[in-house]
């Protein structure tokens, strides 16, 4: 059996767990959608109900039937690397390729479906909530009067992407800010705002979850500091306990969400309760684990490996 | 109870579904998500659990908690009408949008999740044969030597494309064709390319399941034709039976899929055979409803609106 990653070159972390699985001796084709077709191809064929299919990359060849998991880590765009790319080429070849996958009995960490979803954070909070975490309140609209309201009633409010930094070269950063007293709330109207009531905290939390197998670091803050992603403090991540109410909550949403993998980012404040902030489908872990030493690559190739890896009693 | 539709003012499929809806004294919101913001807003509160939102446009408001189905039709892409439209706007718009409709309890036809998958035309064929239609054999592939192979053991095929005709104005036509003896596949390597065994049919069969009704259509082919979506014949949509065998099959499609919505392509052959060519979970029906007579716009109507529309005994 044989392990599917879908990923880009560059992806480090993604190296992290090719050595996992060497080690285990498990047989995976690493593949960027981006290079199909030219540097990989693939064949499907549906007749009388059998199903068959192959994909060829880097002199390697892995048959839908070999397939025991599929890794979607950083995959390129379907074709871009294609020597005449197209919008309508990354349609078919994305069509072709992901139709085809769909057709599989491999397990996904994730599947493309459910990782759509579980990208919304408004979607986040309210399923957050339902798995019993604490959260703040937040309001995301387009009425400015709304947002004046908001502020007003929760004193310290934060605003933060809905999506993320747009896309951009040289890449932008968009950390989560603490607004001012009296901020201008006009321009609301130009676009959903999501405002939340800041969390003062003594740390951040990452929570990365692989399978069920919860891994939790904590990095304290510094003073004044609101985005714990952006700021060099000179901090380290440390291994955290999981609080059994928290472990339970991850549980919970990650069965709802249908997640194999996802990384939880909670505040921390003075009495020790962990605020949900949001949850990643495809969170990085790379850092957490050079800083705490906790085996997340390891957790994530023992999830993709079939149950009796080849090469091993 | 509220029903909202997502699309497009120039649906005038849509327009037929709104009279209906009219008729039963439903209330409903139309919204292009490509108005928002600007010409319609959006506020939702997650506050200790508790949510409320709503979405307001054309002087009309509703809430979240009156939302008792949605329906996906031709939605624009979110915040394109936005005075300063960017892809930046368009994706925090739409996890604005979205995240809070997925949180909502409301029924969906079709969420946008399993719809998703649904595309998929390798998929399709997977779970056509799982549902028991016949399928005709076909192969979707990068290599020239399989595509030849192929069309050399099935003599008769036809190529089609994967994911429709490219995004182009003036609109391109992509029909399914049949292809020459003798036929060059070099070209194949450049993309995969979906063949098929062609069916020599008497009839193209539409067949629209509306929440479990169906409404099945027949229209004769003319001699030679391939594709009957194109190529004026003179010949009418008529109604037609549905076998229970084909019936089951749909039942299990449908809900195998997610989907409370399919139009589904058949090629009906010489021994009155429906073969399946695809399924479209957003597939057109105003066009066979104006042929045939059948009642689908009232059947879309009836499915979304409340279990006791307001203004009926």
């Amino acid at each position: 059996m044989t392990v599917l990653i879908l990923t880009s070159p560059q992806d480090i972390t993604a190296d992290m767990v090719v050595g996992k699985l060497h080690e285990r001796g498990v047989p995976l084709v690493r593949l960027d959608p981006a290079d199909l077709p030219g540097e990989a191809d693939m064949s499907a064929e549906y007749v009388k109900g059998d199903f068959h299919c192959f994909l060829s990359t880097q002199g390697r060849m892995v048959s839908s039937r070999a397939l025991s998991s599929i890794w979607m880590r950083r995959p390129g765009e379907p074709a871009a690397h294609a020597p005449e790319p197209s919008a309508w080429l990354s349609a078919e070849t994305g069509q072709a390729l992901y139709g085809m996958l769909y057709s599989t009995t491999a397990r996904w960490m994730n599947h493309p479906q459910p990782a759509a979803r579980a990208r919304h954070k408004p979607w986040q909070l309210r399923f957050a909530h339902h798995s019993g975490f604490a959260v703040p309140p937040t309001v995301i609209t387009t009425f400015p009067r709304v947002a004046e309201e908001f502020a007003a009633q929760y004193g310290q409010v934060v605003v933060k992407s809905l999506s993320g930094p747009p896309r951009a070269e040289p890449p932008v950063a968009l950390p989560t800010t603490l607004l001012d007293p009296g901020t201008d709330f006009t321009g609301v109207a130009a676009g959903p705002t999501l405002l939340q009531q800041y969390v003062p905290k003594r740390a951040d939390i990452r929570l990365t979850c692989v399978g069920g197998r919860l891994f939790a670091a904590r990095k304290l803050s510094a003073p004044g500091q609101v985005d714990g992603r952006y700021g060099e403090t000179g901090r380290l991540w440390e291994p955290a306990e999981v609080p059994e109410r928290i472990a339970r909550g991850v549980r919970d949403y990650t069965d709802l969400a249908g997640l194999a993998y996802a990384a939880f980012d909670f505040a921390e404040d003075a009495e020790g309760v962990w605020w949900f902030l949001e949850c990643n489908q495809g969170g990085q872990f790379g850092f957490v684990e050079v800083e705490t030493g906790q085996p997340i690559a390891e957790a994530v190739a023992a999830w993709l490996a079939p149950p009796s890896p080849p090469g091993r009693a």
